[in-house]
């Protein structure tokens, strides 16, 4: 697992409310939007920071999402380039102390994502996007 | 307010077991290490993961800080090139509809802090920092 953080996700139980603050409020651009679901807003060379519906995210993670947390839950995201790295890495992580939360499963989207706990229950997504990418000046491309 | 993250930061209840999972578990090189308080872990170009003490990091944010929560308290953070603009950048926030936790101080560092919560509750920083600088090529540089 390199040393690489590509996505903060903050689970919202106010989509709108968390798009008047960021995008009408702070006047931040977002990178990509589907609407009532999720915002994508590029925040560093290659990051992206995606406001996303609490229910759906804790969906995605499943059995495994921490509950009762104040506030939105947080995941950070480390992407893979190929669909058969996503399971490595789960591994990778869980032999190195990290707690499976889910493991690697085909996506709607076409991609393949997994969940691990690190030992504080920081929540990591280990994901491969077939339609993400990051340009040579950091700019991050997403959607299809 | 710049459309940026700078920090990562995760309030882990042990630093050691911390350490044991993302230094020498998974093998990621610290760009710096200050015993018994805190990590700093490159992740982006110029961006850091902070793995921090969580009752040092609780008694940072002050009384606004999330009680309770389940594993670790994440901030992001947003660093200024100076000290007045914390306190504006702060009061932006605030008029964009975030709520203040801990309006500017002054740190023990050198440096100049303040938080408040987005409508999710997700905490910020907004941080001046004369000890950090990111170089051309992406990476950080921490610490005197």
């Amino acid at each position: 697992m390199d040393q690489r953080v590509d996505f903060i996700t903050l689970g919202v139980p106010d989509l709108a409310a968390a798009r008047r603050f960021y995008v009408e409020g702070l006047g931040w651009t977002p990178a990509l939007e589907v609407e009532g679901e999720v915002i994508f807003l590029q925040v560093a060379h290659g990051v992206l920071l995606s406001l996303w519906d609490a229910k759906a995210m804790a969906a995605d993670i499943g059995a495994g999402a921490p509950a009762g947390a104040p506030g939105a839950g947080v995941t950070l995201s480390h992407n893979v380039a190929t669909r058969d790295e996503v399971p490595t890495v789960l591994e990778r992580a869980v032999a190195a102390g990290a707690t499976l939360l889910k493991p690697a499963q085909d996506t709607e989207w076409g991609g393949r994502t997994g969940y691990f706990a690190d030992p504080a229950g920081v929540v990591w997504e280990v994901a491969h996007n077939p339609n993400w990418r990051v340009e040579a000046d950091g700019r991050v491309v997403i959607g299809s």
